[in-house]
């Protein structure tokens, strides 16, 4: 079962969607943060008026799934089909956020790579024809992170080094047969990679081997190097998973170069902020693609994005059985222009 | 956000992906029940060999992936990409059994309806020629759900008389975009359905209303009825579930005949095996699915099936904090000759 698949690893899009519109919603220390100018909302507290985290989360969930519909002039409001996923489990943040909303639904788990996931089948469902538009959308949040994967908020454990802090944010990005752009124009799907890294406190370390996996088959299959993008965007790798990917290109003899960034870097700031590595979660890659980079691809800041958002598949039982975690990267080329 | 979509619930594939290979593999409880000529392969016990029930579960999706994989004739062995789910958090059973699987994987939570997502999934992506080939693949594991959702099992909790019983087992089926079928000529994507319903001991009930929701509109769009098929099958609405949902038939002047069944009702004896309702999880409608209905087609006992398995979306937290339970419904056509 574990012989490589001989073709190509990326898929090109003949037809290839158009994004109609994106929005982003986010958290209190999200809105503090370098690109607090970028986000279309800024929640004022964990609650963001809700009785509970999780409820918090699908608001902030459905509200930019709310706001991206809205500027994507989609017949009826309502795009063809939702993909969305989470952290909570049994992905209950995206399945109580999109109750009321009367589209065909796909739940997706691929941990902080679901927004890549979501963007990869949404494009291929769309280009084909099968639907005429899809919603993309995903959300983290700090508080029902920590006290799902980790310890009761009120204990203050302290953090490593290595570690990240989880996002409290949403993103959605709506994607349409026809349009202006900018479009998905190819898609690398991850597969999974376990590295054997087994501390829950440095995811970077445990995903890079799955970007690493993804970006070289992107490059390799399409003949583009990284140079051919004005932004190579990975998901949450955090400043060491960054620094890791970056080593394990080098080997390969391939300099990612200044134009390589991560979200989970972005979206905070690392020293004043304390988050130690920066930011991860589903809401991570979604909101800084969303709110910062779709925002300037419109602007004509950047016309070629590679888009890889990272996520690490264990569980708290796994771990606890000894496991290591298995990661995966998706990839989505976002370009100004069909090719 | 609630405005309904005007157009057809219902996706034709002209070029209906083939049902190459399909493979089931379930637990020893499962193999002393009705179908246990139909199966594959039946585990000695809920460790088949490995040290946790978690790791049984990934085991057993494992090998029926193998199974259904070698009986598909896919070059190199390996199918285009993978489809995977399961109940575990964050679907830790697919994840850690498809990490040695050098194919791109797709991770999906559709909770007991992932069995019709992935099919629904993978038949468009087959049918678009963006992969030649798709495997999917579920599970579930009685002990592993559990102690996830309800009680340690040592306390020997009693179940009320609408509980339904967690399958152990795992299904998988391969589809290819040519072959001598059956294909999957239809699919009716399911909506978010949330009737209301609070007990989590009664899942039949919270399930139905989607049933109702995704079965209409395929009758609807399609311009079929009930007749039309030799089977409907949803997932695992249990015996109490299936009943409230041929009263919603009814009531809509709809007699859904003899031909409707269920995969929780037909896996065990509902009176002998203590059962209470019947089964449940993503291994029951993906090994029924698997054992006994696609063989069938082979055999040329039946022509047309509708397969709807059918997916409860809470969480144990989202009990907790006093949510109903939303649900969902995907549907597939599955037929001998494309049409």
């Amino acid at each position: 079962m574990s012989e490589n698949k001989p073709e190509s690893r990326t898929i090109s899009l003949p037809r290839a969607p158009s994004v109609a519109g994106f929005a982003s919603v986010v958290g209190k220390k999200e809105g503090e943060g370098p690109l607090r100018e970028r986000f279309d909302e800024i929640v004022a507290d964990a609650h963001a008026g809700q009785k509970s985290w999780e409820k918090a989360e699908s608001s902030m969930l459905h509200r930019a799934l709310e706001l991206a519909c809205a500027r994507s002039g989609l017949p009826g409001g309502l795009p063809g089909c939702l993909l969305a996923g989470d952290l909570q489990n049994q992905c209950a943040a995206s399945a109580y956020a999109l109750r009321d909303v009367a589209a065909p639904f796909w739940g997706l788990y691929g941990a902080c790579s679901t927004m890549s996931e979501s963007l990869c089948l949404a494009a291929m469902l769309v280009a084909s024809g099968h639907f005429d538009s899809a919603a993309c959308a995903t959300s983290s949040h700090f508080c029902s992170a920590e006290r799902q994967f980790r310890f009761p908020l009120e204990y203050g454990s302290v953090r490593t080094p290595t570690a990240q802090w989880t996002v409290t944010g949403a993103g959605c990005v709506v994607l349409t047969a026809d349009g202006p752009g900018p479009y998905i124009t190819r898609v690398t799907p991850g597969r999974i990679v376990d590295a054997g890294v087994k501390d829950l406190s440095n995811m970077g370390a445990a995903m890079a081997p799955a970007a690493h996996d993804t970006l070289s088959a992107h490059f390799n299959s399409t003949g583009r190097g990284p140079d051919y993008y004005d932004v190579i965007l990975t998901g949450d790798l955090g400043r060491l998973g960054q620094e890791i990917l970056r080593d394990l290109f080098a080997d390969d003899g391939v300099d990612l170069g200044a134009n390589y960034m991560d979200c989970g870097v972005l979206i905070y700031n690392l020293k004043s902020q304390d988050t130690h590595c920066g930011g991860s979660g589903c809401g991570c890659s979604a909101s800084v693609l969303s709110g910062h980079f779709l925002r300037g691809m419109r602007d004509g800041l950047w016309r070629r994005i590679l888009f890889a958002a990272t996520g690490a598949l264990m569980s708290p039982t796994t771990s606890l059985q000894g496991e290591s975690i298995p990661s995966i990267c998706h990839a989505v080329a976002i370009e100004s222009e069909r090719c």
